[in-house]
C-alpha cells in the first residue's frame, strides 16, 4: 500500500494561524502523530505539504530588506520552505518513530512556457500594500490588483504542473524503504527553455493538483488531502449541510460545478482528488486527525471512479 | 570511484563577491562544467557546498522584518539555503548532463549539546551593526561582540559535525546511480535530547570540515576541496611562498601549526583534508576549473596518510 499524504498550511502553523518558528515546530510535532501512524501501518509513505504562510513570510522580508540585500525570486521562496519543513518534519518523524527511516528532498515541478495562467495571473499572494507601495514593485516587473478598502495584492500565475522532475529519486528512496518528504508547495515551478535549461519561474503551483500529479506518477494506491474538516461539506453554512462520504468521481464533479466547494479552499482538494481518482486511485479529504483511519477507508470523503452499484 | 565535492561560497556568487539570485546561478552553471566532468567520467559524486554569503543575506532580513514577521533560527536559515542552492545546482547539472540523475537532499548535523563551541561562541556572522543596534539583539539572547572601527557582530557556535544523520539516504541514492547534493553548509546542526528529540540549534558547523565526515562516512576514496586557489601555499605573501603537491598528513599538520594557514580561510581546508586522510582517504585541494584533474591525482594539494618512501 503506497499513500501519497498531503498537509495543509493549517497544520504548519497554530491554531490561529500564527507561523512563528516556535508555532511551526508546535504544529509539525503534533501532525507527526497521524502521520507515524500511518508509516507504523507498514504503507509507503509520501508526505508533501503546502507552505502559503512561509512563502508569504518569506516575501514581507524580500520587501523590507530590498535595500540591503537583493530579493530572491519566488522559485526560491519555494525552495526556501522545502528547506525548512523539510527539516521539521524529519525531527518530527524522528521523534516519533526512531527506527523508521525518513528523507527530504528538494523538489521540481515542470510547467508550460505558455501556460494559460502565465497570460492571466491571478493567484493572489503576500501581504496587502498601499497603492503607492504596490505601484513600486509594478515598476519592478510584477503583477498587483487594487483588492479595495485592504489595499493592492500581488498576484501571480498558478500553472498546471505537467510532472514531476524528481520523481525517479522518490521512487528510489520508497523500495528502499524511505518516508519521503517531498513536493512542498506543489513543487518548485520551472520551465524547459529551447535548449534544455531548466529556469525557475515566478508562480505557485496549487500543492494538492501537485499533489494529485505526485500520487499518480508515484503510482500510488491513496491520496489523502489532510486539512481542518473531516470530509467535504455540500450546502456547505445552510440547513441542507451534508459531509460527502464515498462518492464517484462523476458525482463529486457535479457538485462541484454547481458550485458548492470554495475556489480558495476545497475547491481545489476537489479537483485534485478527482484528478487521481480519474487515473485510478483513491482520494480522501479528511481532517489531519483522521488520516489513518481515511487510508482504511473508514472516515472522510473518499472519491474513487467505480460507479456505484 | 566515490568523489565528495565541497564547494566553495565563491563558487557561488560573482567574482566581485555579490550574491544576487543571477549572480548565484551564474556562478552555479560556470561550477557545474567541472562538475559534470567528474560525474561523466564514471565516479560516484557527491556534492556540498558552503553557504555564508546565502546566509548572511537571510540574516539581514530576518532582522530587517523583524517588526511584521517572526525571524527564524539560524538552523532554518541553513534549510533554506539547502533548498535554494540544491535547486540551482539541479538544474545547472541537469543542463550540463541531462542524461544523469541528480537530486538534492535536506541533510543534517547531530552536534553534541555540550560542545565547548556552545561555552564560547566565536563564529562571526552577518552584516556589523552599531553598538545601540546590537544592544537591541544581545536583549534577544544573541551574543554580539564589538569589532572596533566596523562596529558590533554576531558570533555563534561553530560545533563539531558528529555524525551526518542523513548518510542512509545519500548511500540508497548514491547506489542507485545518483548525484546526491547535500549536506549544504555542513548540515543543519542539531542536538538529540534525552528524551530522543532532535532539535535545531543556532550554530554554524564549518562546511568542510562537515564535508570531511561526510565523505568518511560514506566511505569515499576522494574528497576534494573546490576553492579559488589552485593549491594550499607555505609562506604565503612572503618571497619564498610555495604551493604544496602531494604531501602526507603529518608534515602538512606541521605546516598549519607553523601557522601557515589563515583560521577563517585556509586553516579549515586543510584540518578537513587532514582529518579525511587520517581515516585513509585522498584529499586534494585545489581551484574549481581543477576538480577534474585533482581526481584523477594531477593537481591540487594531495593529502594521504602514506608515509613517503
Amino acid at each position: 500500500m503506497r499513500v501519497v499524504i498531503a498537509l495543509g498550511g493549517n497544520a504548519m502553523t497554530s491554531p490561529d494561524g500564527r507561523a512563528r518558528p516556535e508555532d511551526q515546530i508546535a504544529a509539525i510535532r503534533r501532525a507527526a502523530g497521524p502521520i507515524a501512524a500511518v508509516i507504523a501501518s507498514g504503507a509507503e509513505v509520501v508526505l508533501t505539504h503546502g507552505n502559503g504562510p512561509q512563502v508569504g513570510n518569506l516575501l514581507v522580508k524580500n520587501e523590507m530588506a530590498a535595500h540591503v540585500v537583493p530579493p530572491v525570486p519566488l522559485d526560491w521562496c519555494g525552495a526556501q520552505t522545502q528547506g525548512t519543513v523539510g527539516f521539521v518534519l524529519l525531527n518530527a518523524l524522528t521523534e516519533r518513530l526512531p527506527e523508521v527511516r525518513a528523507t527530504a528532498l528538494v523538489t521540481r515541478a515542470l510547467v508550460d512556457a505558455h501556460d494559460p495562467g502565465f497570460m492571466n495571473p491571478t493567484k493572489p499572494i503576500g501581504r496587502y500594500l498601499s497603492s503607492a507601495e504596490a505601484a513600486l514593485m509594478i515598476q519592478h516587473g510584477q503583477r498587483w490588483e487594487d483588492r479595495g478598502d485592504r489595499g493592492w495584492r500581488r498576484v501571480v500565475a498558478s500553472p498546471e504542473p505537467r510532472a514531476v522532475l524528481d520523481a525517479p529519486a522518490i521512487e528510489t528512496l520508497l523500495r528502499a524503504g524511505y518516508a519521503v518528504i517531498c513536493n512542498g508547495g506543489g513543487g518548485i515551478p520551472v520551465v524547459r527553455e529551447a535548449d534544455g535549461r531548466l529556469r525557475g519561474v515566478e508562480a505557485v503551483i496549487d500543492k494538492d493538483l501537485g499533489a494529485a500529479l505526485l500520487a499518480h506518477t508515484l503510482n500510488a494506491d491513496t491520496m489523502v488531502i489532510a486539512t481542518d474538516v473531516e470530509a467535504a461539506v455540500i450546502g456547505w453554512g445552510t440547513p441542507q449541510a451534508r459531509p460527502l462520504g464515498e462518492i464517484g468521481v462523476a458525482e463529486l464533479r457535479e457538485f462541484a460545478s454547481e458550485g458548492h466547494f470554495a475556489s480558495g479552499s476545497m475547491g481545489p482538494k476537489v479537483e485534485a482528488a478527482c484528478r487521481f481518482a480519474e487515473n485510478g486511485g483513491r482520494s480522501v479529504i479528511t481532517s489531519l486527525d483522521s488520516i489513518a483511519d481515511a487510508v482504511n477507508g473508514a472516515v472522510g470523503t473518499t472519491v474513487t471512479n467505480q460507479v456505484r452499484s
